[in-house]
C-alpha cells in the first residue's frame, strides 16, 4: 500500500513538471494578487482539473457548465499557448467562444496560422484522472501545435 | 431636392447590390423563421446599422453594448464570412469574444490561415453613417481577407 502510494506520489511529481504544469501554475500564481493560495503547493492549485471515474459518473449526461468549470478550460488553453509561447517565442493565444449550454469551439492562433482548433462539447464533464492525464492532454496539445508552426512556420511569422 | 433625395436612393440600390450587403440581407432573411420582417425591404432590414453623426455625438465615451448590438456586429462579421465563401468556395468562419464592457477581438479563419483579425474597442458606438459606408466598411474587410488567402492559398486550404 504504501509502495502503491508512494509511486502515485512520485507520478505527480512527474506530471508537475512538465513546461505545460509549470505554464498552468504559473497562471494561477498570477492570478493571485493578494497571496489567497501562497500556502498551497503547486499540486494542490491544480486539483480541481481532477474528476475521478465515480465522479464523472455522477454528473448528468446533460448539463450546463457553471462558470468555475469554464475558467478551468479558459486557463487549460492558455496555459498550452503560454507553453508553445515559451518554447518558440511566438505568440500563441487562445480564444474561446462557448454557449452557456456546454459546447463551443476553441482556437489557438500565433500570427497568421491556427495553430490549434477543436470544438468543445460536454465542457460540464471537463477533468482528468490523475495530474499525468491532464499534463499528458495539455503536452498532447502543445506538440501538435508545435507541429502545425513547423509546417507553416512563415505564416506562423506572418 | 429633389435631386439630392434621388441621389441618395440611388446610393443605397448601389450599396445593397454590393456582395457583402447580400449576404448581410441573406443572414437576416435565414434568422427570420416566422416571416416578421417578410414585408420589409432589404435597406430596412439593414438600417439598423445606420447612426448618424448626431446620433453618435448624443451617445456616452464609454458604454457598455446591449445584446442586440453585439448581435449586429455578429452579423456583420458573419456577413463577411459568407461572402468570402461565396467568392472562394472556402469556408469563413467568424469567432468573436467580447468583454460585456465593450471592447473584445474578432477573428476569421479559412482552413489553418486567420484570414483577418482586428481588437474591437468601443463597440457601443458600433454603426455606420449611410448604407453605402456600412457595405464600403464590410468590402473593405472582405478584400484584406482575400489577399490573406491569396498570399497563402495552401494554408486556406489546409
Amino acid at each position: 500500500m504504501a509502495e502503491t502510494l508512494m509511486s502515485a506520489a512520485e507520478a505527480d511529481d512527474k506530471a508537475m513538471g512538465s513546461p505545460f504544469m509549470k505554464s498552468l501554475v504559473a497562471i494561477y500564481r498570477a492570478e493571485d494578487s493578494y497571496g489567497a493560495w501562497e500556502s498551497k503547493s503547486d499540486a494542490e492549485l491544480l486539483e480541481e482539473f481532477i474528476v475521478t471515474a465515480e465522479e464523472r459518473r455522477a454528473k448528468p449526461i446533460i448539463d450546463d457548465p457553471d462558470p468555475d468549470l469554464l475558467d478551468r478550460v479558459d486557463k487549460f488553453y492558455r496555459a498550452i499557448g503560454l507553453t508553445v509561447e515559451r518554447e518558440t517565442g511566438l505568440m500563441a493565444s487562445p480564444m474561446m467562444s462557448m454557449h452557456w449550454e456546454g459546447f463551443g469551439r476553441v482556437i489557438l492562433t500565433a500570427g497568421k496560422l491556427v495553430i490549434f482548433a477543436k470544438s468543445l462539447r460536454d465542457v460540464h464533464r471537463f477533468g482528468f484522472e490523475s495530474l499525468g492525464d491532464l499534463a499528458e492532454a495539455g503536452m498532447k496539445v502543445v506538440r501538435q501545435a508545435r507541429e502545425t508552426i513547423d509546417t507553416y512556420p512563415e505564416v506562423a511569422r506572418a
